[in-house]
């Protein structure tokens, strides 16, 4: 098991009337667990999108492999798959932190924009923080 | 009972483990009914918005008097209850449209704003629509 | 382009600041689509759950083509794709209604679970209900 | 300006195009707060519920003051203004960490309910646990 990348503790609003996390919010931990693997490569998000680049999603996966609860800790694991010229795959796997279960796996493809709404090239600094771990 | 301005019924995502909607999501159900309301008196919040105009949330008021539950039909309720220069108090009643048994009521204020973010006073016609019901 | 499982209007909590519906709320739309066309077939998922079953979704995929803007009204195209013993996919297209861009094409897939939340062999009055379109 | 009772990072989800954090997340927020409140007094939510209490919200007020923006680091300042013998009431404030401008503040009242779903006196251990800061 990985270092993960960020934890978050699921919220009452966030069960549904099964007893569960709905199925919904998970693409929400997903972008929470971007946001910070991103923070963490020395550049934000915002940082990102103020200098005329946007990463919309393109494309998303999920697989639901056990239930998180109300008060869990999740772990969110996040590692880049695959990087092009212009566009990202991310991984990621969440985890129960109370024993390292694995809840949901899934990734997201996200297309580089520019200001004007075109696909654009990432600029170098991206392309370097984007590539995969190895 | 008023002829509701809008009906909706209750996700599964919107219900929380206690098997009843979370008290988080009716800002959301007011919000709908906030729109039809605009909407029915001939303009909707989108051509206010493309008018150089924005209506923003200043305060907000819940009470919470019955559980809404999965699948229920919600009956939304909206009416102006005080319209000044600037401001606009929106009035909410949710019932359960079965049997008409009021869950929630409450109130939001909005406060008229430019393009450039200040306070603005509301243009005639806004004036007009806004008017409370007599 | 088929006849529309049901329709919803864009929400302005569900845009996010790039002006454009979130992706996360399309797991959101999947749902009401999927519970009207549950409907349209004579039964509801919440009949079907007080008769003892449960769908969770076991995996979800979704492809964003084009963006869904405020107050837009959506298209929600669902059917099934494949129903076996205990698992049925659902597959999704949901188009601009206005002019009929495809914006949000995916699938879920669905487990069948007992009350002891346990796998079981769909009941046969469901298994006939979700016999793929022909 | 007190010691918050927890921060949170607000999310692209949680953005309009408004470019700022929606009216609807704040009550999500006050949830946060609240639960964190509790848990620092040496109890969970979730505990509470597992002795057969629950403490839905039956009202909640917030005042907009700012606008939260994304990724601005929120932080939490929760404490308890009233409780009763079956009634509590939580005030909040939400303020920017970056420079402590208040944001939102409100408050939640929240009804103490058995496992039958009727109103009950708090227990004692509760009681003293809410009893407001002095």
């Amino acid at each position: 098991m990985k270092v993960p990348t960020t934890q978050v503790r699921v919220l009452y609003v966030d069960t549904d009337q099964m007893g569960v996390v709905n199925n919904v919010h998970y693409l929400r931990y997903f972008e929470l667990g971007r946001a910070e693997w991103i923070r963490q490569r020395g550049k934000s998000y915002k940082r990102i999108e103020e200098e005329g680049y946007r990463l919309p999603v393109v494309e998303a996966h999920l697989r639901y492999r056990e239930s998180a609860r109300y008060d869990d800790i999740l772990s969110l694991e996040v590692e880049v798959e695959d990087v092009r010229a212009a566009t990202v795959q991310f991984k990621y796997a969440i985890r129960r932190a109370a024993d390292g279960a694995l809840l949901c796996e899934g990734y997201t493809k996200h297309a580089c924009l520019g200001a004007d709404n075109k696909l654009r090239r990432f600029p170098d600094d991206l392309l370097v923080m984007l590539r995969p771990d190895t």
